[in-house]
């Protein structure tokens, strides 16, 4: 029995719940969407509602300040209902998809010296089949498998200077829906069929082969044959539709990740996901995304979703555990271990992507809780396993993965940044959407800010690239000093004392869309030198771990969608990114698709990710005594070691000689 | 809109159709079961209804005598509703289900030299996985999969007299249900786990393997592991529950097939099942009769079907095809091809057996339309392609397979006999149930028949054994001459005139169950003798297609459950089997079961079904001209060259001497 009513104002009817019930259960009853970014932690205080009328309780207010209570907000996810309550709920956070237009456009260059149309997994295969007769009364399937050992069907695919690859097909296979139609099939086409086939392993020496699907009839040899690379994002899932006949991507599209309001990082998502019926609900959210993405391209290229006959797969660990229902507690609780790095081949009808049900889902290897697929294709993209130039791998983001090495050696780890700058943690922070302040310039005299909006609109608040823009401008210009300390005393109302200690005003409510000061706190200072000093201290110790200094890197290369954003100049400045002339660090996108991409097209790829990951030595940072160490070091601007940063030295005793100067002149 | 309103007499409500709706459609919509033996061709005259009222047309009295036409009795399969009609339902055939009670308590003997404990491809490991640790964060699966890999696993089950058994296994496959609960089993266990293990493939060089299921905790070594051999019989499906850590047979079941009502032979089953739904409910049928078998081994046992992790499938190849769903037109029509005679192996899940769903389901391989992987599994239970000694293996039945031949060749056939020997194409045909005649002898002097019947009731009619019977008393008392014509002239009643032309009366309407003569008719001598003929010529093609003289045959070995009733005297004296020696003759009894479970239990076997079936050389016989002439010189009792059967010619003069004594005697 219901022992109080919850009514919200943006629902139709009040629902009905026991003591103790969260707002955001009561909500989920009442069909109401509150989006809950850290997955229902209270971190985030997005998930901000007012209690009109009635009796709750607040586990916490962490995220709320004394006035906002006073007015009666509380957090969803942190508030249990005690009484019969009314609840107003604000107009939630819109995700905006600029992201899927975006990267639309992107035109896709396919490095040179990928032979993919010679070595692909996946074969189409235009049969004639002998007929049965009297005196040859063999069964379809076994007629169908002696046509397809002509050795003209192996020789022109497989790589001839390979002798292994010449041999005959050791044995086909196919699920019981796929048989039921050959007998149906050969006849409908007149013994005359298209096979489509797919190695039961990418691996080279594998001859074992599976029916994927057979139509009636022959394809003519330059029609599409479909397949998809996907990159599972925490933040966004990408899709591209290619042709493996030419090779080309021949449609795209992008979206924020449908998990987005269950979690905004990782770990929040594992929270929810550890919850009731939380892992069902992930992994059916990711799939949401992702097949309505598959649909998207499907119809922009006028073909059927069930003709994609391939899918390679990408993603960090945590987001390859929600999307197949692998449980993911184990990622976050000591000692961090996944369910699985390598998974088994899968066909496209058991993950839930609408597809031809028989599809392969090939889901890239990871190597560890947090160094996982997404970094494997991103390295093979990078081509940096490939160099014998030092090379630094980087995906900014949450999790901070970084790879350092060569052709002869890879060490990784992650440093877990946290979702600073994604945004999160920040009093005024945002993603990279219409609204966001995404670059920041100080006037060194008046202290007075100039910034760029995405969208040229009023801002709503900080993206990280406006962030580290931001930062990087109060501490050249003196409004921090290297501890990250506002210097209060100068003569500004800029930097004032707030709720959260001393904070500088971005933008005044006059100049913003909602109509409040746009401030950067201490606490969002201090959270963002905590993220920068772990990505920092992160190249540290895999430099130390190697013995092989960080300065003889001579290439930096960004994965990410975050990186495409990011200004070296600032990023150096804070001393996130080390002190490497512009030229050597390379943006290379969303390095995760594009190795997905390569390795659906090419099986030399495909091996190549796998020794990628196997190579992979995998540092944990959090049993790394060294960095503790590396980390505090990094916890200043740019650095304690002033040293490592040479560049950003000089670039400081050029302002102080300009000062100087014009106090001179001034005087 | 319906037109008409038909109601049955033992439904609860009317049902209402269209013009032109056949009888069984309107009793299946009415919830009214009426069997259909024939499959709904009109032939056998079992859907025999009456019609109270109304309008209705026969397409077909062929099994209709004017008296019951006038009686308003019709065939429900061949009868069209033309206005409202009031129909009577007779009782239907009982099917007595003797057959499940009788086997359960044949004790199984495993023929000897079958090493099966050391060569299974199912393994049942106790693993103690190393926990992870932060010096140690391999993934679950990873960790899993070492642990696996220790050669002790290997070389204690695998024949260390086989190189490559020693080797390592290669890789490790799951379904994504079982990947989801291995992190949680192996916590839930403490790190110990029982791993259920079977190779992608039974062939000896494969060292693929797949997870079939994973508990927490060690199990004894002792503990029963299940697993279960499975026969597919046109009439009777049997159930072996077979434990594999001791190789016995712990349970048994048998029961008709329950298709039966849809067709009492394969043709008539494939007819049905190309009908609308009707390959659907075939397949829903069939599943319904292994999962009740399933279910009441597993009562027995006291275990939970899910604890049976493989099951090895037999039975022709029409059986084949309905349980797998694969179309089976193509098998009655020419040129008389399968779907598949070699399948993959498959999932329980997939085929829909209810048992653990990842175990595999290997359904032994067929050689032809009408030789299926019940002869395969029959020839490898009897042991003939491991002997010197040249055999013949019949399963006489329905379709009459044969194979001839030895460890060095065999050939098979198989000769369309049709279903007389069960009983159907007769006036008073019978399966062997009770009420069935299955003995008879007949006086010299008067004529006049004794004769046994299952169950010691009065008798309803004649199954197989009784008709043979019958057949060879008739015969070498001179009531039939040997071109299968009754002899008119004798002084008895029993031979008369009936509506069908000559008959003999076994019994007279005051001794049987249904108060009428029970008679065997000339259409049904014609019958019979068509069906003996068929497979007696069946042996003189294999003989003369390899060039070896029938006579030369050591061994007859007879599988079947019709072959353990079968009077061996009595079959020669019509010429069904041929003249030879008693103790040459060898009833194996469900050798097609047997064979399964030898393949279920040993690798070894396993190969050898399957080479079997790739030897056995396969005459199509309506192809065979010399078919035709063997068919017609066997078309008399017991055959137009009487040199083959010297002990009846020796019989038939004994008989005469006598005779000629008694009449000397009389004189």
């Amino acid at each position: 029995m219901a022992e109080h009513t919850v009514s919200f104002d943006i629902a139709s009817e009040p629902v009905g719940v026991q003591t103790g019930t969260l707002l955001t259960e009561a909500a989920r009853s009442a069909g109401v969407e509150i989006i809950q970014p850290c997955g229902g932690q209270g971190r985030c205080g997005r998930c901000m509602i007012r209690i009109a009328d009635g009796t709750i309780r607040r586990r916490s207010t962490l995220r709320l300040s004394t006035q906002d209570v006073e007015q009666g907000f509380a957090l969803a996810c942190q508030t249990v209902v005690e009484g019969d309550v009314a609840v107003v709920v604000p107009p939630q956070e819109k995700i905006e998809r600029r992201l899927s237009t975006d990267l639309t456009a992107a035109p896709i260059t396919v490095p040179v010296g990928y032979d993919y149309f010679r070595d692909q997994t996946v074969r189409r295969v235009n049969l004639t089949v002998p007929p049965p007769s009297m005196d040859d009364q063999t069964d379809d399937w076994s007629r169908l498998q002696t046509a397809l050992r002509k050795p003209q069907f192996w020789s022109t695919v497989y790589d001839p200077a390979l002798e292994q690859n010449q041999q005959q097909m050791l044995a086909l296979g196919a699920s019981l829906p796929l048989l039921r139609k050959v007998g149906q099939t050969l006849r409908e086409g007149q013994w005359q069929v298209t096979v489509i086939l797919d190695d039961e392993s990418w691996s080279e020496d594998q001859l074992t082969v599976r029916l994927i699907d057979l139509q009636p009839g022959h394809t003519p040899d330059s029609a599409p044959l479909w397949a998809t690379a996907i990159d599972i994002g925490t933040t966004t899932v990408t899709v591209w539709l290619v042709d493996l006949i030419n090779g080309q991507v021949q449609a795209q599209a992008s979206e924020y990740n449908g998990q987005i309001s269950r979690g905004e990082d990782v770990i929040s998502r594992i929270i929810y996901a550890s919850k009731d019926s939380g892992h069902d609900e992930m992994r059916r959210l990711v799939l949401e995304t992702v097949n309505h993405l598959l649909d998207r391209v499907c119809r922009r290229a006028k073909i059927e979703s069930s003709e994609i006959v391939k899918a390679t797969v990408a993603g960090n660990s945590t987001m390859m555990h929600l999307l197949l229902g692998i449980p993911a507690e184990s990622i976050r609780l000591m000692p961090f271990v996944t369910g699985v790095n390598n998974t088994p081949l899968f066909r496209a009808g058991e993950v839930g992507f609408d597809i031809c049900p028989e599809a392969t889902v090939d889901c890239l290897p990871g190597v560890a809780s947090y160094v996982g697929a997404d970094i494997s294709a991103g390295v093979l993209s990078s081509g940096m396993d490939d160099t014998e130039r030092v090379s630094l791998f980087l995906d900014i983001g949450t999790n901070g993965e970084t790879v350092f090495g060569s052709s002869d050696w890879l060490v990784t780890c992650a440093c877990s940044a946290g979702p600073a700058f994604e945004g999160a943690g920040v009093l005024h922070g945002m993603r990279a959407t219409r609204g966001a302040i995404e670059e920041v310039w100080i006037n060194a005299q008046t202290y007075d800010p100039s910034y760029r909006v995405i969208g040229e609109v009023k801002p709503s608040g900080l993206c990280g690239s406006g962030l580290i823009s931001l930062l990087a401008e109060l501490f050249l210009n003196g409004l921090l000093d290297k501890g990250g300390n506002f210097n209060a005393s100068l003569p500004t109302d800029r930097i004032r004392r707030g709720e959260h200690g001393l904070e500088y005003v971005i933008a005044w409510a006059d100049e913003t869309q909602h109509g409040r000061d746009i401030v950067l706190t201490h606490v969002d200072v201090d959270n963002l030198l905590r993220a920068k000093a772990a990505i920092y201290a992160g190249f540290t110790v895999l430099a130390d771990s190697v013995g092989v200094p960080l300065d003889t890197v001579e290439q930096v290369l960004i994965g990410g969608a975050f990186g495409k954003y990011i200004n070296v100049e600032k990023a150096v400045e804070i001393g996130l990114l080390p002190d490497m002339a512009w030229d050597q660090f390379h943006f290379l996108g969303n390095t995760s698709v594009l190795g997905a991409y390569l390795a659906l097209l090419d099986r030399k790829a495909r091996v190549r990710v796998q020794d990628i990951a196997n190579r992979m030595t995998y540092i944990e940072l959090s049993a790394d005594n060294s960095f503790y160490d590396a980390f505090t070091s990094a916890l200043f601007l740019p650095h304690t070691d002033l040293g490592r940063f040479p560049s950003v030295v000089k670039e400081l005793e050029q302002i102080e000689e300009q000062r100087h100067v014009l106090m001179e002149n001034h005087d």
